[in-house]
C-alpha cells in the first residue's frame, strides 16, 4: 500500500509558489498508517496532467491530487480525470445545488463559469466543499482510487479530515495505525532544546522522536505504531510524560495549541481578565490572542499607542518618562503595562516597546531591542529581549508578541 | 526544452520536512529561460530512484535531483545514475582528493565511508562541492542531461551558481530569459476578476498569464520569454499595461506589495495620519498595518475595544446607541470610527464591529457579518460585509481587516 501526492498549478512548477499541501498530506497519511512513496508537481498542461495521473496510478494505490478543481480555464484536474478513466464528465445535481447556496450565502451573483464546477466524472463521487465552491472527486480506477482535493489548503484540509479519511477507513485503505502526537514548547531556541533531547531524535529510537520550530514555537512530533490506534497511542505515551517531566513549563500544550491558546486556557482557569498596550508589535499581540474563539471573555481590549500622544492620553505614560528614558525603555514598558491595567480595569495587562526595524535603530537601541512590560495586582515588571538586529521586521514582531504572550501564560500559571 | 526537478528523500516523502530546493532551483531555472514542467519527490528506495529518473528522463531535456550524495546506506543517488544509465561507478580522484583536503582543513578524522562520495558513473562529470563533501554529477544520458547536487541547500545553491549555471550555458541549455512580473489585485473575488480576464488568461497566449488567489488578494502572473531580459521584459510590458488599464483601483500593486503597503504608500504621498479602532478583527487591521517600514511616520495609534466599556471609555461611543443596535452595527461602526478620529487627531480613522466566530452568530447578525467604518473629514461612512458563516474565525478576521485597510486605501487614492 503506497501513496502518491500529485500537487497542481504552474506556479508550483515554476517556483513562484511554495508548495506545503503535500507535505500536509504526507503527515495526515502517515498518520492513518499510510505511506506515501511519491510526490509529483504538474504545470497547467492538459497532457502533463493525464500522463502524470496515469503514471501515480500505475504505481501507487492511492493517489490525491490537489488543485485544478477551479472555474477557472487554468483548471483541468477534472478533463484529466475523465481522459484517464476514459468517462464523460457530467453535472452532479448536489454539487450545482450546493454552489448555489454558497452563492446566496454570500450574497453575491454566481458567475455562469463556476457551473463547471459541479463536473463529475461519471462512476466518481462528489466530496461536499464544505469551505468553498469546488466538489472534490473519489474514484476507483484502474485498481487503484484517486481522490482529488482544491488546491486552497483551508479547504483541502477541511475536505481531508471530513470527506476522505471516513472513506479510507470504509474501504480498507487505512489499515493499522499510526498515533502521531505533537507536544508544543515556547521559551527556548531549537538547538537548546534540542540539545536537552538528545536520546529522544536519536534515529531508529521507539517511538521515534522528531523536532521542528515554527515561528520560535518549537515541536517534538511523537510518532508510535500499532496495530489499533488505542495500541499506538498507547506506545507514545511514555515518550509523552518523558517530554512533559523534562521540559516542565515551556510546554505550552498539545497538537495545534500555541501560546495564545495557552494563555487563554490559563486565563479562563483563573477567572483573570487582560489588557494590552502596544507599540512596536503595532496590535500583534492582541490580535494573536483574539484568534483564539471565545476570547471575550476575559480580553477586555487594548491600545496601540504608536505615538507618544497615544501613551500619554490613553495609558497616562508621563510626558516626562518618554523625554528621560525614551519610548524604548523599561521606564516606559512598566508604564505601558500599569496604564493598560488600570484604563481597562483589567487583572493583569502587558505591554511591548521596541525597535522592529529595519531602520531606527542605535548603537545603544539596536534593532531587536524591545522592552515587554507586565503589570499584575502584585506590582509591574519589565524584561528585555534582544531579538535582533539581522531579523527582518516581522519576525521581531511576531517573537515579541509570542514572547509578551508567554510571559502572561507563565504569570496567569503561577 | 523542459526541466523536471526531482528531490530524493523519505523525510520529504513522508512529510516530515519541507522540500525547499525544487522552488528555489524552479525559480533559477526560469531566470535562465528555462521552463520546468515537473517536480518530483521519491524516498530513499534504490527501485523508485531508478524508475522515477527513468520517467524524468524521457519526458524532460533537463533533470536536476538533491539529494542522496551523502557517505550513507540511504544515499543512493549514485548507485542509481549507473543504473539507469548502464555504466559502472569509478572513484573520482579529484574528488577524493578534494574530500580528504576538506577533512584535513576542519582538521577532522575522516570516516572512511564518505570513500563513496568519490564514486562517479563512468562518463559523467563531477562537479566540484566547495562547502562541502559530496561532489555532484553531471551527465548526458539518453539525449537528456541528468545533474545530481546534494539536498543540503548551502550546498546545492553554491554548487547550481558556480558549477552548474555556466555549463549549461555553455551546453547551450540556458537560452534567452524569462521575465516574471506579479500584479496583485484587492476587492473582487477570483471568479469575478477572472471573468474579466478570459483573454489573458487563456491557453497559449503570449506573454503567458496565470492568476492565484492569496488571502484574498487575487494575483496575475505575467511569464514573457526573450533573447535577453531587457527583451523579455519589453515582451511582458503591454501586457502589464492593459491589465492596469483593465482593472484600474482593484489594482494594489506590483510584486510582494499587498493591501497593507498600498495603503502606507498612498498615505505617505497624500501626507495624511490614519488611526484604527477595532472590535472583530481584535489588532489585525494595525498589525498589518505596522508589518510595513516607516509606518510610523503616519500610523498614530488604534483601540482595540473588545468589551462595551472600552468602546465608551475610549473611543466616546455613547453607551445607548450600543443598547439601541447592539455592537455588532454600522451605527456602531460609524460611532468607533469617528470617536477614534477625533481621539487620535487623525486624518483618518478606520473601525471594525463583527461576529467573527465560531460562536455568536444568530439568524439576524450571523457568523461573518462585519461592519465597517470610515471616518474622514468629509464625514463617516459604514460598509458592510458578509464573510461568513462557514469561514473559520481567522479567515473571517483577515479578510475583514484586508477590506478595511482596502477602502482605506481607496479613500486616500480619491
Amino acid at each position: 500500500m503506497r501513496a502518491e501526492i500529485v500537487s497542481i498549478g504552474t506556479e508550483i512548477t515554476s517556483g513562484q509558489a511554495l508548495d506545503t499541501n503535500s507535505r500536509w498530506l504526507a503527515q495526515e497519511l502517515a498518520s492513518l498508517g499510510i505511506a506515501t512513496a511519491f510526490h509529483t508537481t504538474i504545470s497547467d498542461e492538459l497532457a502533463d496532467h493525464v500522463s502524470a495521473f496515469k503514471i501515480a496510478l500505475d504505481r501507487a494505490s492511492l493517489v490525491i491530487t490537489t488543485g485544478g478543481l477551479g472555474p477557472t480555464q487554468d483548471d483541468l484536474t477534472r478533463e484529466a480525470i475523465g481522459l484517464v478513466a476514459n468517462v464523460p464528465l457530467e453535472e452532479d445535481a448536489e454539487s450545482w445545488a450546493a454552489i448555489v447556496a454558497l452563492f446566496a450565502r454570500r450574497s453575491r451573483p454566481m458567475p455562469e463559469r463556476n457551473r463547471v464546477q459541479a463536473l463529475l466524472p461519471r462512476g466518481a463521487t462528489a466530496l461536499a466543499n464544505r469551505v468553498g465552491t469546488a466538489p472534490g472527486v473519489w474514484m476507483r480506477t484502474g485498481g487503484s482510487t484517486l481522490v482529488s482535493l482544491p488546491g486552497v489548503p483551508s479547504e483541502m484540509k477541511v475536505m481531508f479530515h471530513e470527506q476522505v479519511i471516513p472513506r479510507l477507513r470504509e474501504a480498507g485503505l487505512a489499515r493499522g495505525a499510526t498515533y502521531a502526537h505533537k507536544i508544543n514548547l515556547f521559551g527556548k531556541g531549537e538547538s537548546d532544546i534540542e540539545a536537552l533531547a538528545l536520546d529522544l531524535t536519536a534515529r531508529g529510537r521507539v517511538p521515534e522522536v522528531g523536532i521542528t520550530a515554527h515561528e520560535a514555537t518549537i515541536s517534538f512530533r511523537i510518532t508510535a505504531t500499532g496495530a489499533s490506534e488505542a495500541e499506538a497511542r498507547l506506545a507514545a505515551q511514555p515518550t509523552i510524560e518523558l517530554i512533559h517531566a523534562r521540559f516542565g513549563d515551556l510546554v505550552i500544550g498539545e497538537g495545534d495549541r500555541d501560546v495564545p491558546e495557552a494563555l487563554a486556557m490559563g486565563l479562563e482557569r483563573a477567572n483573570l481578565s487582560i489588557a494590552t498596550a502596544e507599540s512596536c508589535t503595532g496590535g500583534l499581540i492582541s490580535a494573536l490572542l483574539t484568534t483564539v474563539p471565545g476570547v471575550s471573555r476575559f480580553f477586555l481590549g487594548g491600545v496601540i499607542s504608536y505615538s507618544n500622544e497615544a501613551k500619554s492620553k490613553f495609558l497616562s505614560v508621563p510626558r516626562g518618562l518618554i523625554e528621560t528614558h525614551g519610548a524604548v525603555s523599561p521606564e516606559v514598558a512598566a508604564a505601558m503595562a500599569a496604564g493598560a491595567r488600570e484604563r481597562f480595569a483589567a487583572d493583569l495587562a502587558i505591554s511591548s516597546t521596541g525597535v522592529a526595524g529595519p531602520g531606527g535603530g542605535s548603537a545603544e537601541k539596536p534593532v531587536g531591542l524591545v522592552y515587554l512590560g507586565l503589570a499584575t495586582r502584585a506590582g509591574v515588571q519589565t524584561r528585555k529581549l534582544e531579538l535582533g538586529p539581522e531579523q527582518p521586521r516581522e519576525v521581531i514582531q511576531k517573537r515579541a508578541a509570542k514572547h509578551a504572550l508567554n510571559w502572561a501564560r507563565l504569570a496567569v500559571g503561577k
